[in-house]
């Protein structure tokens, strides 16, 4: 295993960033293995701020997170992140989390498309750069988490909705990312994070949202403990999907 | 001026901290600076870990933030922090907020009470330790802000109304101090953030709301781009007011 492609960030879980169990929230964990994925690919030439230069950007399709146990405040852990594969139009980039002993907490798997700024359609990204992103993809480091999967919604009565207010929006002038993990998560009674963990988190991102915007959140309990959440805005196109299993 | 009075952190202004405009957010400096508060005091023996095994906590009582402008995304910035003075009941902590040449963006000034945790009334900092926490007080670094001042708020409809969530909850069970200041800057046209900037922003916290409680917001606007805000839970106690300058 080639330790190079893996890029490793530590972390600290920071009072204002732990729910009143103590223990980190999943917005602030999805917060962080989205800077470590900004963090590794601007190390190596495919960041940010490298794409802006050539009108292009990266988007977040899919995030999974399976965990045995959130850090808990003031506990020291670290992400560890890499590239799975590279595809035409998309690549798999996948997590580690561990604590401060190195053994894991959890796993992650994120699915990224690079999309032209002017026109905002998917581009290939083995042309770009000579197609030199297939070095940095590591096939020996195991993520033993489930892909992302199918999540659809039936319920057509929405149990919250949320005006798009200024604190939501990101520099893009979308609703940010996280956000949505946050209203999501809001959805739930505090008795279920009181009795219960999140055990899996699954968001799937389809359409941009905007300030002033109403999302409606329409929810189904697949099964004990399992639910399907779809996200709509101004009660028109999708937005999102989100899967959240307690245990 | 004896430096090792003063802690000095190192921070970069991360893509979900940044609002539309590309700076920091108000609520992530926030967020920042009270960390700050708590590496140093750690460092000196007065952080939370130990106090809480002495039944202690340190309460913020007043936040005031004064700036030129905001770090942009990706900038790296530090803060520098220092206790400037001990009374009895209450400590002040002063801040600077610098770009990466060390030119200063900004200043900050807090007020902090420590308060029993099992009586919630505040203790005398000067018994706390044998009263070594005046050897940490460092005056001969200046902080060119006004302090806290009066908040008065006299309207009384409601301009928003915020029902508190899980999001909003720390570890105590209490709304945590940071979403206050998302909540406040809530109540203000996008318009507002796209032509003028915050120059000075305040905090005075009085009371905790809970999971539950619905949040009321007064507004008056004292002179041109200047208003005092304050929030109510449940239409009866003050939780905390707030003073936002624009230019």
């Amino acid at each position: 295993m080639s330790i190079d492609k893996v890029g490793s960030f530590g972390f600290v879980a920071e009072p204002f960033h732990v729910d009143f169990t103590g223990r980190l929230t999943m917005s602030v964990l999805g917060n962080h293995l989205l800077n470590c994925a900004g963090f590794h690919a601007a190390d190596r030439g495919f960041g940010m701020a490298t794409l802006n230069d050539y009108h292009y950007t990266w988007v977040l399709s899919r995030l999974a997170i399976e965990l045995e146990r959130m850090p808990r405040q003031y506990e020291k852990f670290t992400i560890q992140t890499w590239v799975e594969n590279v595809y035409r139009l998309f690549t798999d980039r996948n997590y580690a989390i561990l604590d401060e002993q190195g053994n894991p907490l959890g796993y992650a798997r994120s699915i990224w498309a690079m999309i032209s700024m002017e026109t905002r359609k998917p581009t290939d990204l083995l042309s770009l750069h000579g197609g030199s992103i297939v070095d940095y993809i590591c096939q020996d480091k195991e993520c033993p988490i489930d892909r992302p999967g199918k999540i659809k919604v039936s319920d057509e009565h929405p149990v919250g909705e949320y005006r798009a207010q200024y604190s939501d929006i990101d520099i893009n002038g979308h609703v940010n990312s996280i956000k949505y993990i946050e209203h999501i998560l809001d959805l739930f009674p505090m008795e279920m994070f009181k009795t219960k963990q999140i055990k899996r988190f699954e968001m799937a991102y389809s359409a941009e949202s905007y300030y002033g915007d109403t999302l409606s959140f329409y929810r189904d309990e697949v099964k004990t403990d399992e639910y399907d959440i779809e996200v709509k805005k101004n009660a028109g196109d999708i937005v999102c999907r989100s899967k959240v299993i307690f245990i």
